[in-house]
């Protein structure tokens, strides 16, 4: 934490996760079946609600990815320290930030969506993750782990490959960016996707009831999955001499 | 503005802002709700209408952002001047080209449309921005300027972190215009999505009427959003040694 | 010439014209409004389209651009020679390579479009070009004139801009995709888009009849609109020291 | 192989591979015709799974591109062997670990698809490739060989440009994975899009019975597509001074 200060960091965070939950969950609650007047869907789909998320994580991390390292994701927080690309002692103040703005995204969406008529946070299900009954196609738990674990793993492997010193410069947050609008692409219909326990706990809290009471699997699989990529590209793909940053591999 | 001339940076922005206006507007107004002779909706939706706008800024941020900075839009002028990245003093020759070329695009953009029978710019909308029952999905004054404000200001932000020279070179303009292209699919339904005066004057004149009267919010809210991005661009993430344009950012 | 041969050059134009018609026709006959069994629809409609015709172009210019400036298009050949950035003497070859090209892909296209019972290349549309009864939209001729003018003369821009020595290195096939992208999801209901008199002649030979009588237009419109931008990109925004090609700008 | 160790190439494979077939054909299976419990379509559609697919190249290829060359497909092993810009001693490694990951991968689908009640992987399709009446639009033989070698060719085509050392450095992984996506755009209605033995293998061998008939041209149509590109590359197109790899265009 030398070239930038804590708060700078900290800031650079609080940002990236905002804008991530805010845009992402937002356009899944306003836009993703809007109908006209007249019964044409006009809606974005998941189609769009996966091109949201994505894009979030590609436009912050161009903007503040020099800054903090754009993780914006507790689970990515914890898969850079397991492969020693951040320290571990960072790893409490990033991870409580990205809740807190998260909690806050949510916040500002839930005003933003209250302006319609017939709103309610815990009719609509508010954008929250969950599996069974709560799953939008009815997916079963063990689905809905496998399925967070094994993204979470490869969300964290492309993370880790895009920015090791051998990846071409500059182009980590397109690649990244990217596996995360492909992850929403696949699993949408099983868990609504999470891959990211901050995105998760913010619009639970807002949607109340069962949503709080699944959120375990949605901190617990995508940290295992985030865990296991940090272990494994070591083993399978690293080279041990000089581990990169993403501030570095997203600075000029 | 010793690069090139004055006369070649206004006229870029006049290219830019038409560019944006008459394929954003341009996108909504001919091609949002297609349906085939079948009825089997061929349109582009808001996913498209969202993929319109972020592009038109892409491409011509590309094309001659060398040239003027690529802003197209007056609350990214004054956004960057509050953030002390652009003259003052150039600030009310960019604004006035900026108004005039949104109308120029939405006049041209009415002789496209006219040449579909039993078309009205003030029946379809055109495109216009809106609050209250000129919202497409309805949504109050309130969520209307929170969405405003808040979009803005993270459009803003995005441009200053994405042109800071920390950031790799050559990716602002992706990152820019898939930011606009982020905004719009999740605050369509909201308010069509303005983040941009110019944009939402250029074809309220066409519909006249009630789009007319709403235009203060469309004007005011990017503009507060741009002066808060801009104070907290520099106090929360900036460095205050050397401060970047976006002509050498997106320069060779 | 000196770098490649000039028959590396007409194969770079053949291979990347074949392949613009080929997906980009190919896409809208043969996906665009798909329904699946049960009548959902799979589709790619406008989006998926407009997708196609933009990365034909990004996709080739990477490949051949180095080789032949990825031309692709007689109107973008004609445009860059007025802006004196291409010979005129080597436009003839360039323009009957395309034309040629564009004719054998719709011929490919054709053999795998009948390869579905009840296909007719004349019942379908097979993609040609229109205004009036032959417009997606019923738009009228002026409307279909003034659209194709003004996008061939913007796209024209974009490359001219996008390929200009101040503009950064590799992303011109980026810019010049998306740009057509972009014009295609305006378009799409006004003409079915060309922007590229190839584009139009290679289905419309096979459609036959009307697409045949209304081709003039879209020989006609776009070379017009590259001839303005041609002239214009150097009186409003150029630099007269330094021409560049496309080749350079999308070298290494 | 000097720089990294055949186990990293291999492991670099195994998960490009794996990771394609999961996401690509997992997008089909799980989310191209999800309807909302209202009817209203929020599938991905065939443009989302062709975003699928080319994103998981796109984002693989910046991953673990510098560590394998990031091929994820026999036929682009055997076509950069043909251009000699790979070891032909290599290819049986690379062609069955392609295939193994693949067959993993359709497992892991298998395992997430079951979590929905009523699934049945033959029943489903199981996003299997086929032609006549495997067909998604019921497309001939006739037709599905030809889209088949057509489109692998210009697949390949695309990879030897991209990568070609006149090219731009770092952009191949778009321009490949768009590509894909492109080819995707085009062919899902013909054939469901192959391009790729391994991809075509994972799923049949689940969905069983007539998938697996079928599979031979699936086989047989990208590997003579691939070499001919591989042949045709350096025919017209190629320098003979300084082949590429993979490995280094989409390097630091």
């Amino acid at each position: 934490m030398d070239r930038v200060s804590v708060t700078q960091r900290l800031a650079a965070e609080f940002l990236g996760t905002f804008w991530l939950v805010l845009t992402g969950c937002g356009s899944a609650v306003l836009a993703a079946g809007f109908l006209s007047d007249d019964d044409v869907h006009l809606g974005i789909g998941f189609v769009g609600v996966a091109l949201a998320f994505g894009l979030s994580v590609t436009t912050m991390a161009y903007a503040v990815g020099h800054v903090s390292g754009g993780h914006f994701n507790p689970a990515v927080t914890v898969g850079l320290a397991t492969a020693r690309r951040f320290a571990w002692r960072d790893v409490p103040a990033y991870v409580v930030t990205q809740v807190v703005a998260a909690v806050v995204a949510a916040a500002v969406l839930w005003v933003i969506a209250d302006g319609q008529q017939g709103f309610s946070a815990s009719g609509s299900g508010f954008a929250t993750n969950g599996y069974g009954d709560r799953s939008p196609g009815g997916y079963s738990l063990l689905a809905a782990l496998v399925a967070e674990v094994v993204m979470t793993a490869f969300f964290v492997l492309v993370i880790l490959g895009a920015t090791d010193t051998r990846a071409p410069r500059g182009f980590a947050p397109i690649a990244i960016g990217l596996a995360l609008t492909l992850i929403h692409l696949v699993t949408i219909p099983v868990t609504n996707t999470s891959v990211n326990p901050a995105r998760s706990i913010g619009p639970a809290l807002f949607a109340g009831g069962d949503a709080i009471g699944r959120l375990w699997l949605f901190v617990l699989a995508p940290l295992v999955g985030a865990v296991v990529a940090g272990v494994a590209y070591g083993l399978l793909l690293g080279r041990h001499d000089d581990p990169t940053s993403l501030e570095e591999a997203t600075a000029a």
